[in-house]
């Protein structure tokens, strides 16, 4: 028998297995924030709930309460006060193993129905996740609303598919018969059990503080492990929604609900605590590589999903879109204000200069023109706010500040009034140029809106070594290229491959070289030093959980 | 077009498939060493073959040689004396990495079918495995033949089947297409290409230089990478026939050689400086735990696939079959004389005695009697020498010298004298028996031919506790059990279930609990100390290869 909620989800499951499959567009959560699809007032009742939550206690239940925490703080200046319980990690830990045998004899059926159900109640929670992630991120609402909402349902559904996959292959049982010649066959029965390894630790970033999360959250949780989830203290709401919802589901099917906590921390030493934890099996986290590096030197033994820094570069060698190229790039550079892990730092230009629809473009046109393009779209105060969001943390603003410092200013950062929140931190991109010998000013990420056109001395083969060297050393999650010459395309994807990157070739229309497509596109490779795994494949799933077989005589 | 070479295995490729899905018996690669499968003069023609290496140079035409070494160490006393290349591990690594890119352009089919040719004609080969293995590692050469031939060839051939499968699934491209409501929709055409981590270290062990080779030598291969293979420095001459026969196929299929070659160390900090090179992406270990865990510990960053020591324990509760549990243990305790991963090492039996089909027996008794048991199947000199093989290492001979001291003898180790090898070192197996809180007497991974009885206060619980925490602190690749009672088994499995490990339930006839069979059982498991990963399963091959993209406008 079907485990009922499987048998409700099965059509999203099937859904989810055929795109991973096939990596064409598919999604079951619909991006549109639209009444005519969540229902009229949606939007009002989700920012009302929002609001609601304000200065209150957010009780999930959990265990080991040993105070109250109100750590989120909002880049556009709204006081949000929400109280979340401290919990003992012991406690946590203690009672998420509890947890854990129920949740493997329900079995592969039955968990991954759960998680079915679970993503489907937070996909109707969209618009209150929305409203979390905007306050405490400074996206744009729209941003929030698509990455926050459906966005990252659609990363949690990719790795419960991809988790339902790999578990699905292992028989319940099997008769094994193996013949002796003359004598009789030596018959055996085996039975074989997949098992979560233990405890996972999921750890958010400040930024993404769902889409971001749900892949390790939703992969641990379906091959059969409890979830601690550790949200960025400034962050925690969005995760906090999230984890209630998941609660009341598997309260609502039997099920301990400790299976998912949310661990909100007053000090770092305490998330140390948990990562080292001998019985947290597994850790999931993005976020700055300071961190990240720690985690993977201090937590040997344990499986660690790390996404870090990188320095993501597009390299522009020819086009035949000159206008398309640098709308398009100028969008990349302005959404979110660049605070995103894919958001392009270095732009590797000829020194010569380019061949274009245009004629030639020396290298500063080149630099230029992009800056003028950024300004021509954030010419309208309103685009702009909702284009950039806000800026989530005083050291990107104080990095803002400090860049004009390392290279040649292009187009300088303006401050920006938010026309409802007017003590937002709302800045624009901020461009800058340099030589490719002044490494100093490129060669590492500057998280924001902060990027450097790059003049490049040499031919096509320099900017290609480049680009590869930049991944090869800092890590990249994304390389875009312009060029109209095949034998260079070729060339970069080349490079490309060896380095361990995914490429973008000449976008010039409504795809983003910083947005990766749930179920089609790979988001990290786990082949360069920003990501040791990638959102989602089979790696990501296979080790989280194991068989264990026994086997008899017939 | 399917590469040729995957055409002409494709059945095999099947086979493999459908076996490891369904875990049913199944091999393409017949375990009798018998003239009428394997060809009439096979066995002899091995033999010679192996004979007239002696004393000669094993020439694989690899580059760096900076010397000669002849490092096989017979337990048999023969005198081996082949010569390996001694090479520079940079000028391997260096040729590894030249030899990656082409290995990838050949794709998954390509690939798969080049490895599925290495085994055929490492089947082929089996009875000149079979004497080098019987040779160097003092197996008895029926053991030998199977283990080192067929049953190696096996775990060969469930990694690539493992490999295919998972990466099979990437497509090679997508057609993606996101509707815009009124306006034209975005359309994407997208390409994977599936890219191996980089160059993979098998380290070999000395007792089972090609069972515990191939999965890491095939499942890094398979997936695109590059290996270098590192024998034990007393058994490499199976592992260079292995090498050499890939080095073989791969050169008249137009591929570089260098893909596979082979290390032999003149010391262990080469070994040391080879696993810690950056170069090295992946590494695939078996053997003593101490370097094992020197490996977890410095090789950060990179994949480690280690399989280390482990207490394996058998629980004696009850039996309806007194004589066929004691004839089945008294074979595991007597092959290879114990020098297997998965020989029994503590037998925990109620210090009350057990019931069994011939009436109550104490705890005295039993141990007696299986005593009494292992000298009654080892009476044959024939059967003691070909069951028993030789002892492989000075090491082993000094704990048989050494254990008596640690508990009270039940049935001493002697020493044999081997009909054919006056020199070799053949001794049956020491016997021990100590009470539960003796911890030193048991605690602990004795290689070789030493097993103990351990004598257990309480009831069936404390049985089933110790056991539990003998595989969750010392780690375990078997656990058996023997009980009349179906609420035991049940609380047998719930705690191997948790701690992490495979049981073999009342084993009495031709099954033993120290063999796992390919495509059917799990070699490890991956979930406690004994090893970090099993053969085979997804997480054996998902985590060597990544996903590297590219997208571009149609």
């Amino acid at each position: 028998m079907t485990h009922p909620l499987l048998a409700r989800h099965r059509a999203t499951l099937d859904g989810a297995l055929n795109a991973v499959a096939t990596r064409g567009y598919w999604t079951p959560y619909p991006e549109q924030a639209s009444p005519k699809i969540y229902g009229e007032g949606a939007n009002e009742a989700g920012k009302q709930a929002v609001a609601a939550m304000f200065g209150q206690r957010f009780d999930l239940g959990q265990p080991g309460v040993t105070g109250w925490l109100a750590s989120d703080r909002s880049p556009y200046g709204v006081e949000l006060g929400v109280q979340y319980a401290v919990c003992d990690p012991g406690a946590l830990l203690t009672a998420a193993i509890a947890a854990m045998p129920a949740w493997g004899k329900l079995g592969i059926d039955g968990r991954t129905g759960v998680c079915l159900e679970i993503l489907d109640r937070l996909n109707k929670a969209s618009f209150e996740i929305a409203w979390a992630v905007m306050y405490t991120t400074g996206q744009g609402f729209g941003m929030a609303f698509q990455a926050g909402g459906p966005h990252a349902q659609d990363r949690g559904l990719e790795a419960v598919a991809y988790a339902w996959r790999e578990m699905s292959f292992v028989p319940r049982e099997a008769h094994w018969e193996k013949p002796q010649g003359k004598n009789p066959p030596l018959v055996m029965k085996k039975y074989f059990e997949v098992v979560g390894r233990g405890p996972a630790l999921v750890v958010g970033c400040s930024t993404f503080p769902t889409w971001n999360t749900y892949p390790g959250l939703f992969a641990a949780l379906a091959t059969g492990n409890a979830v601690i989830v550790k949200p960025h203290p400034w962050s925690v709401l969005p995760a906090a929604i999230s984890v209630r919802i998941a609660r009341e589901v598997l309260r609502e099917n039997g099920i301990d609900p400790n299976l998912v906590t949310l661990a909100v921390v007053d000090r770092p030493q305490t998330t140390q605590q948990l990562a080292t934890d001998p019985r947290v099996a597994s850790i999931d986290y993005t976020g700055g590589s300071t961190f990240g590096r720690w985690l993977l030197e201090n937590c040997r033994g344990k499986q660690v999903y790390a996404e870090l820094a990188g320095v993501n570069n597009v390299v522009i060698e020819s086009t035949d879109n000159y206008k398309g190229m640098l709308r398009n790039l100028a969008f990349t550079l302005s959404l979110y204000s660049g605070q995103m892990c894919t958001t392009t730092k270095a732009l590797l230009v000829p020194a010569s200069g380019i061949d274009t629809d245009q004629g030639h473009k020396s290298f500063d046109e080149v630099a230029a023109d992009l800056g003028a393009a950024i300004d021509k779209f954030l010419a309208d105060p309103a685009t702009a706010t909702a284009v950039l969001g806000a800026i989530q943390s005083p050291e990107t603003l104080a990095r803002i500040e400090a860049a004009p410092r390392a290279a040649t200013v292009v187009l300088a950062s303006k401050k920006l009034t938010h026309p409802e929140h007017p003590n937002a931190e709302v800045h624009t991109p901020l461009l800058l140029k340099a030589d490719a010998a002044d490494e100093a000013a490129y060669m590492q990420e500057r998280f924001g809106p902060i990027s450097t056109v790059v003049a490049v001395p040499g031919g096509p083969e320099a900017l290609a070594a480049l680009s590869e060297r930049i991944v090869r050393e800092q890590g990249a999650l994304t390389v875009g290229m312009y060029s109209t010459r095949a034998s260079f395309i070729d060339e970069m994807t080349a490079a490309t491959q060896r380095a361990g990157v995914a490429l973008s070739i000449n976008l010039t229309s409504g795809v983003f070289v910083n947005q990766s497509a749930g179920f089609s596109d790979y988001h990290g490779t786990g082949a360069n030093p920003a990501a040791n795994a990638s959102y989602t494949d089979s790696a990501f799933v296979a080790s989280r959980f194991r068989v264990i077989q026994r086997r008899h005589h017939v």
